[in-house]
């Protein structure tokens, strides 16, 4: 007979389960700009008023492919975040840390 | 009598320990490109070599506070790493696809 899913969950270890509940908060989104503004509920038109600069500056923004890292931080703080930079490699990640106090 | 960590940590359990160590390995290091590149093993020249530049153009870069994050990647890539950019948000963490495919 086929077990379901909480069955099998049941009997993990508390440990185990507590591991499992970790590891997909760890499992991070990945999603464009424009995508990142509609999830932190925010219009074009506010975040233009956050940065200082007109509705239109922010579509033409969000349509780029590749932009200063000063930019992009800039862009990322007004939506109340904040950005890291990570170079990643087999046997690990490492956090670059030029850009870290513009 | 002043427990030493080893006896601390054998009272933890396997589960506890193996956690431990995962916290360890997930913690990542931070450095700037230099140091990056020198823990990665490479010189000026030879990383210039593979980004078809001269040696000073690599010094320069790595001095640079702020660039195009198409130029960062490259760099990243010479290294023979991948560039991920996170925006971190106090729920949680968005990976920025704009990027991904330039």
């Amino acid at each position: 007979m086929a077990k379901n899913f909480s069955t099998l969950r049941n009997k993990m270890s508390a440990q185990a389960q507590e591991r499992a509940t970790q590891l997909t908060q760890q499992h991070i989104q990945e999603m464009p700009l424009h995508e990142l503004r509609q999830a932190r509920g925010l219009s074009q038109q506010v975040l233009a008023e956050i940065l200082n600069v007109q509705q239109p500056a922010i579509a033409k923004m969000e349509r780029r492919t590749d932009m200063y890292i000063s930019t992009l931080r800039s862009h990322i703080e007004a939506m109340g975040g904040t950005l890291e930079i990570t170079a990643k490699f087999d046997d690990g990640d490492v956090k670059i840390s030029n850009f870290s106090h513009i």
